[in-house]
């Protein structure tokens, strides 16, 4: 018998579909907090990465899609295949970035604070998503489905920006790689960002990139908040430059109490709620990666999502 | 030449539209708000009903979908052509509608006042417009466009409500008349209506509909206040029977600043901008409409939009 230590929140559905994946090969242990990995061969859920070295774990499927933790130098032993959930997110992240989208064309952060305010007055003139043109950085699973949904609200142009090559999907009208960017910024009404972090995305939306973007143009970031300069952002959206802008994201997290992005009248903030578990439905897509993999790694087939390491 | 008296506020670009659609056979007078429709053969906007009796005019080009007030006995010269915008709306107000039920799915006006209190915590669990049931209450050009829209994002099941029989469009998966509402609402996750004023709707949302709707549903009004028995609302939001709940229209308007609706946390309140000429495309369409009709009538062709009287 195999051992199956799952550190998620799981319900007794997700039990039933993870057994049933294990065929009556192993048995399961469910501890969200375990202080130590035992002799688990299998383990469901990011756990500290510092728990994997020297276990004897061959399969690790992360709850999460990043797993630059996992495949630092020394952090994972060589023979543990490595897992993301890669496609659980795209739903829950894609609807709040659309979210913030109509809530930026339509005032609605500005609507809430007049109705705070008892106030029934108008906020004047709005924009619509049909007819737009938008600019989607980062083109993995959620900048994927985002791209594909303001496509399906009659979007005009959509242009996605990527790391690499790759074949454009149908739902893109435009596709560059990211040296890109300045020539797609200044054609974008609205530009939503999902670009993950590190050296490469760092403060990559700053002073001149955001007096690039259109005069009355929209921003949304839904990726890391290292890829703003918020001092930059703070200054469009001030100045004017910017209609308004969304940030589920920011640098640090928490946003400071002091931050003065707090009290921008047309800068919408979440508190990094994109993702995460709050949408159920991210929840059993993990599941259904964990257990895809879990039979697959004991029938010796093909895992879904591997990562090199 | 025939007088055109246009009373909407027009650009040189729709000047020319107009003018272009007269073939030289008519003189404009521009005025937003003249005090009488002197010898005006056409009229394009809402003049006031009680300037239309005894005049000549031949064509009433409305900028409004309702024209309940120039129906009315002895309103409108019997041989007048009365024509409604009808499907310039409908962009506009679907939208609105969308960026509500997207703002109560992912608890937005709530992360709004938690911004304005510089807290950065989660509201907890979300929904998504994708796999849920929603129920749209009148199904004109506000209502199909709100439709067609939910199911492109992916909406399982969509729900015509409707006063009459029709052709049901592919973007529903049922449709039904409005004396089917009780068998509606308990499988909505979603409950969006536009019904029209008027004693047919007056307060159909009472305490008994509300209670027939699931726990946790959330309710949208961009119709007419007066469909709401507002104290019914408050009662299902405050029970938390109810999740959430939008209204851009409330009985009266404005909303009384006394008004309790006002402070209720997960109700998210918008000044009837929905409609009007906030979004810059609804007037680009109204002014197709006129040279549509203007230039029909010139040529004795069929008028678009036509409202017998």
């Amino acid at each position: 018998m195999l051992k199956v230590l799952c550190v998620l929140p799981v319900k007794d559905s997700h039990k039933q579909l993870l057994t049933k994946a294990a065929c009556g090969k192993c048995e399961f242990i469910y501890d969200e907090h375990p202080s130590s990995l035992d002799d688990a061969d299998i383990v469901i859920g990011n756990v500290p990465a510092a728990m994997l070295k020297d276990s004897k774990v061959r399969l690790l499927q992360l709850n999460s899609a990043g797993y630059e933790a996992y495949t630092a130098a020394g952090v994972s032993p060589k023979s543990m295949h490595l897992c993301n959930a890669k496609g659980a997110y795209g739903l829950t992240v894609g609807e709040h970035m659309l979210a913030l989208t109509f809530a930026l064309v339509r005032k609605l952060e500005l609507y809430r604070d007049k109705q705070k305010a008892k106030d029934w007055s108008d906020c004047g003139s709005v924009s619509s998503v049909e007819g737009a043109t938008i600019a989607v950085l980062g083109m993995g699973d959620i900048g994927g489905e985002y791209a594909r949904k303001v496509k399906a609200l009659g979007a005009k142009c959509v242009i996605g920006l990527r790391r690499s090559n790759a074949t454009k999907p149908e739902y893109l009208d435009e596709q560059y790689t990211m040296d890109n960017l300045e020539k797609v910024l200044p054609r974008a009404d609205i530009v939503a960002s999902v670009l993950p972090g590190g050296p490469a995305t760092a403060k990559i939306f700053n002073h001149e990139r955001f007096a690039l973007m259109k005069q009355g143009a929209y921003f949304i970031n839904c990726g890391r908040g290292s890829s703003v300069d918020q001092d930059a952002l703070e200054n469009a959206l001030q100045s004017g430059h910017l209609a308004a802008a969304a940030l589920d994201v920011t640098s640090p997290e928490p946003l400071p109490k002091d931050s003065k992005l707090w009290d921008i009248p047309n800068l919408f903030i979440t508190p990094h709620v994109a993702g995460n578990f709050f949408l159920q439905e991210t929840f059993e897509r993990i599941i259904k990666i964990a257990a895809f993999n879990l039979e697959a790694l004991l029938n010796g087939k093909a895992l879904k999502n591997e990562i090199l390491h």
